[in-house]
């Protein structure tokens, strides 16, 4: 097939679909791959090393004109209008975003969007929300670490000793277990706080303390454990008194790293503007939930600004929107390896598109097909 | 006595010279404080929490006015013109600036540098390139992580493997060393490479890899071996050897940190135009040494600009001139605690200042008294 990758066009979007890595394997695999010129830039992937591994350079158009069209955002009204009806498109689309489904399907795109993958384990090879988590995760720490006004590590000096900073972390998803396991490395002292009680364990594997919250009743218990993955909304009994819970770490905390996000919700409100005022003058939140809070507007904290750091209440509050963004070279190398496996399952030994009907990854991840939004 | 601590006004600096803790032992030994408002805002010291201490607040003429000024950088002269005659001056007052000197003299202060202090086991306590080096090490190699597209440690995901990050430490004083501690806690592999010989089993001990250069000649092994802890300049022949085996590790490297400074030299050119051009697209370059390459300008890297970080051949050059400034909080309480060790042998016990004639280490700080520069 006529592979396009086209550069992204989203604000603050850094990362390309496809690597020379991923580029050499689908060339080896009988595909024609076009890479617009300056496409993976920003993520140290020059144009030199995409025609060293077989593909073509090409502009806008002959990237968003290719029979299948790889792309890490959903493409813009602008975009659409350059790709052939009847195309594929592989990125990751938001399953959540209604009218920007309808606007594919109307584009006569036959169009995947990976988040929607099942979280089982034939599909974790293309979980592209756990790729991307994981980089987040690290990265929350290091800007976290990098407003902190001290280091993180206890160090003892001839001047005397500086203690280790404390790091709260709130949600222990991908993106909280890599910065649980970040700041560890740089030698903080860790407290994590999660709706799933099963995450103790991993919490405790990595050298940090799991902030227990006790159930008081059934319905408290069964939301805990959740679906698919995923907690459900907690009853808000049980919220209260976890708020009370993490509350008090939090004002003793240095570093705060919020990761409380549920898929096509809002994302739950952990750090009140009166646990801002509870902390130390030179704390630092990172909110990964930043600009995913109730309305669009905050995150896990109700003071968090998308894509700023603000200071308030003595408090730095980090709301960068994108994190993955900020890693580029291996937030792509992860996803284009994660593109390069749902590949796999949609096109044939003979480089040609093979839609199977009976692979639940394929099917969960269709959102448009044939003018109509297919999504599930 | 009393002491004044002004809130310095030079361009980024965030440090200050007394913190509440060491506001408190000041004023615990019979002295009076007196802090500029605002003065320890940006390294996370409030006014309340000097207040708390017993410290009283002021205004700049307030602190700079007192008996004993205690402040980080040496004083403009919009602050020398507020200073009494007479008074002592305490700071980083940088002892191979002439010029500088010669307007402490003139103002009729009595000038330590804390710089020029010996770097003697009883010294250490007070030793401010020492505390201050420490935290830029640090920071030094959080700015690449931040700067680097990739992540640091090595990590196994369903994805695939992400390679560890190369780094390569160039002068392995304390920053140096530091360097290599941070880049080891983040999971990097290292190489580091010094003049002298000597510290191959420090660098060894931190689980780094010592970039052996071989002495050919007497003349290289006597330099390499220095005076007073410093190395002093390199024979060409040697240099020109050094040159090449670092130039093959700093073209395989992700991220270069250098740190290679001679006190009242430039800084030696470690990094040429043509290793940065051998370098991958993405790779970063932190120069402790920004601004302080010959005349002053690049660093051990001519293309370094001070205060900038730049793209060169894609390759990210960080040139921070003050790296512990941006760990204020930090670098302040060490710098306050080395202050306060100082300040013990100048005070007696009756809190009046006692100047000893027979001490190396007031003799050694000791820049201008009477009217007249005293710098050794």
């Amino acid at each position: 097939m006529l592979i396009g990758v086209p550069r992204e066009s989203a604000a603050g979007e850094t990362r390309v679909a496809v690597t020379p890595e991923t580029a050499k394997k689908f060339k080896a695999a009988g595909h024609t791959v076009r890479v617009e010129r300056g496409a993976g830039l920003a993520a140290a992937c020059t144009d030199a090393a995409y025609e060293a591994a077989g593909a073509e350079l090409t502009d806008a158009a002959g990237a968003l004109g290719a029979e299948l069209v790889l792309k890490v955002q959903r493409p813009s009204a602008a975009e659409l209008a350059q790709m052939k009806p009847g195309s594929v498109l592989v990125g990751m689309l938001n399953p959540f975003d209604a009218e920007g489904l309808q606007a594919m399907a109307q584009a006569g795109l036959t169009a995947f969007a990976l988040e929607a993958a099942p979280r089982t384990t034939r599909a974790q090879s293309l979980d592209v929300l756990s790729s991307q988590a994981n980089i987040a995760g690290y990265k929350a720490v290091l800007l976290a670490a990098h407003h902190y006004p001290k280091l993180f590590p206890m160090l003892m000096t001839a001047a005397g000793t500086i203690k280790a900073a404390r790091v709260v972390v709130l949600g222990v998803g991908v993106a909280g277990l890599q910065a649980i396991a970040t700041a560890k490395r740089l030698g903080a002292v860790i407290e994590a706080s999660d709706v799933r009680p099963s995450v103790k364990e991993q919490v405790e594997s990595l050298g940090a303390k799991f902030i227990d919250v006790p159930y008081e009743t059934a319905e408290e218990k069964e939301a805990a454990e959740g679906v698919g993955g995923y907690a459900r909304p907690m009853p808000p009994s049980w919220l209260a008194r976890q708020a009370a819970e993490v509350a008090k770490r939090v004002a003793q905390a240095d570093i705060v790293i919020s990761t409380a996000l549920i898929p096509g919700r809002p994302a739950p409100t952990l750090v009140s503007e009166e646990m801002v005022k509870s902390m130390k003058a030179g704390s630092v939140i990172v909110d990964i939930a930043a600009g995913r809070g109730p309305g669009g507007v905050g995150g896990n904290c109700p003071l968090t600004v998308a894509n700023q750091t603000v200071q308030v209440h003595g408090v730095t509050i980090v709301g960068e929107t994108n994190l993955p963004a900020t890693v580029p070279a291996d937030s792509s190398a992860l996803y284009a390896r994660n593109v390069l496996d749902f590949l796999k399952l949609i096109v044939d030994k003979d480089a040609k598109l093979s839609l199977p009907t009976d692979d639940d990854i394929v099917t969960a991840c269709l959102m448009a097909q044939g003018g109509e939004v297919k999504r599930k």
